[in-house]
């Protein structure tokens, strides 16, 4: 492991000067070579879903990890698509003359070499080399060992496609080991490894955030609010709720908590609670939506703490009514993972008060939670999503794997 | 500590929505209240200047550690001076309406809880905390044992003027305690404290780098390279390696190794020499420079690894002659802590090449290394120099000191 990460490191070295031409050159070879040996990766990828399914696994996991060769195609559009990406390389971040005549720029460079961490979805190993190249990154890829034959196939490609456009195959290497002792590594090679990027379950977030010596970006855990204010529009509420409920309950800007002022309770409770039933969300309610679902004949379980601070990703939601909007920021400040929460009002005075007091990633006024996607934003590509406050938060796009360096230029200036 | 840390971030909780109005007029009473309690702090100064005198302290730090009333008028002034500076929070960093009308808004917010573990000079806590409440952050403050009184005293006139604002007292404390484990406890303060900026020297930083829980900033240390190109100036490059070398050795910004090119080392390094030693510089020097001292009559003894690591922060130098630019680089990439790195040269080729293939936090064209300061920076005030990749590098003003969130308004917006 030690002697991949200074490959890494030493690849990165040579990686970081490199054009843009250069590196666009790497992505589209890598784009072509994926579609020329799709034969390959797919056949790879069969032992893999081959030892998933003997495994008893989920078809729902099995149908994640299959590739196909329409599947490979979309992953190199995918690569396509980053090339045509801005490159966050060289962007002069801040510059001016000083006073003494010394002329200061900050820019751009690539942060040298990055280590993810990831679970299932080979597509990802791709994505995240792409990513990487085109900020300058070498990678060090660390996927879940039920891909590692599709993995490692798919690396090999990469590599290849690297080499034959001039740079070094090191620039993505899959780390050796199908163990948790290659993560354990790979957490410890700091001075090597610049930044550990993990990707997946709470549980895998969580032994990186804690172990790592290696500077970490905690990306992730969604667990969202939607807050119906008293003056909210109740239709748009329920529209809003529902869309960031039941849309695709299984990612991370998905709500995992409705919260509703006491002066609408009456109005709303009954229509949100048929409708949730009806899309086949179960409601974890306080005492005030257990009585709701008493009188509309609805099973309501009650909400415990853990159902206020989890992050479902199924069909369930926390419900509960608030007296009013600081109580509803209480709430959210004491269980939210710090992603996503959302406020419906036509109050300016509430979304105003709302957005300066909840401290989270992203604050939705009128929108929903699922909006907070690099997608949706409008960054043409997501590394992931931080729910940090260091170096970035929300969702991670190029210039988010870069850093920045000063460059000063003087004709003999002394202090 | 786990109380201190909680009263913090309930602190940060209240801190975090005021406008600049409010955090401005904190500062002001600050900086009033420390000069008309000048007496009682003088005071309890005193008896850390006396402790340390009893414990043989050299009278350099002594000196550091000693507050006046003229020295206290000088840090109330500083404090003035940070009201004056631009407001970093709301500042809107990226925004833009998305195509389906929603609009996007990325806004610098405060960081939370910041802990800053310093030494000796009690300046530093009345500056730390200045910043901080500038930027709209709580602050944690861990100072040396042996300015514990003055920094209680100091805290305490502080936390009084803070609540004289209206703002909460607990937005500054002082983490209770002398010994090692407070610094350990606030390592350990991962979800209380947001960030641990250490400053102060290598083992104090490498300390908490290694064991802290809580996201680190790492500051300060510098192994900093002056290289002389074939192509330089000489009287150019003489002048920039004093000034960098002996205008102040104990800062992390000073010249610690100068690197020559082959070229030019017949010409350089008898004058170089003869200019050092008169400054009272030791040159620790490889075969050449050895030479070049044999034939000149200097005591040159000879650099080994520990001199091409050291930073020595006094009045020695590591001296190398290179056969080219990149094997300078190469030296540099080698021994570097990161900090700053600068090349004489009338060559503009030579210029942008050792640009673009230094990875440090600042890098310098015919300047001395010295520049690299917040101050110098015209960044109006400076929390620390961080040589890490993520969230900050360089100079670290008031920006540094915010994290983002985005603000996504809408009408109703679903996916």
């Amino acid at each position: 492991m030690t002697d991949t990460a200074r490959r890494a490191k030493a690849a990165a070295a040579v990686l970081a000067p490199q054009p843009r031409t250069v590196r666009d050159g790497a992505l589209l070879a890598i784009a072509d070579a994926l579609q020329a040996r799709a034969g390959e990766i797919v056949a790879a990828n069969a032992r893999d879903v081959e030892a998933a399914r003997a495994a008893g696994t989920s078809e729902a996991v099995v149908d994640r990890l299959t590739l196909t060769p329409e599947r490979i195609d979309a992953i190199a559009a995918d690569v396509r698509h980053v090339v045509g990406l801005p490159d966050p390389v060289g962007e002069v971040v801040r510059g001016s003359t000083l006073p003494n005549g010394l002329e200061l720029r900050q820019i751009r460079v690539p942060l040298g070499v990055v280590g993810i961490v990831y679970e299932a979805r080979p597509n990802v190993t791709v994505d995240a080399a792409a990513l990487c190249l085109k900020s300058g990154n070498a990678v060090l890829l660390r996927g879940s060992s039920s891909a590692y034959a599709s993995n490692t196939a798919l690396v090999a490609v990469v590599r290849d496609a690297v080499e034959s456009a001039g740079l070094p195959a090191d620039a993505v290497q899959l780390v050796p080991g199908e163990g948790r002792e290659s993560v354990t590594e790979l957490m410890r090679a700091r001075g090597l490894v610049d930044v550990l990027i993990p990707r997946g379950g709470a549980s895998l977030i969580k032994t990186v955030v804690e172990g790592s010596t290696v500077p970490v970006i905690e990306t992730g855990t969604g667990n969202c609010h939607v807050y119906v204010d008293e003056h909210a529009d109740l239709e748009m509420a329920l529209a809003i709720l529902l869309n960031a409920k039941t849309s695709r309950p299984s990612v991370c800007n998905a709500a995992e908590t409705v919260l509703v002022h006491s002066a609408v309770a009456d109005a709303f409770l009954p229509t949100a609670l048929a409708a949730l039933t009806e899309a086949g969300v179960t409601v974890h309610g306080d005492a005030t939506w257990q009585r709701a679902g008493k009188e509309t004949g609805t099973e309501v379980p009650a909400a415990t703490d853990e159902d206020w601070a989890a992050e479902y990703l199924s069909y369930d939601i926390a419900a509960a009514v608030v007296p009013d909007l600081d109580a509803a920021v209480a709430h959210i400040r004491r269980w939210t993972s710090g992603h996503t929460e959302a406020i419906v009002t036509r109050d300016q005075a509430a979304a105003r008060r709302f957005v300066s007091l909840v401290d989270s990633t992203a604050v939705m006024v009128n929108a929903s939670t699922r909006f907070t996607d690099g997608g949706q934003f409008g960054f043409g590509a997501e590394i992931g999503i931080s729910t940090q406050k260091l170096h970035a938060r929300g969702p991670m796009g190029l210039p988010e794997l870069t850093s920045t360096k000063y460059v000063v230029t003087g004709d003999g200036h002394i202090r």
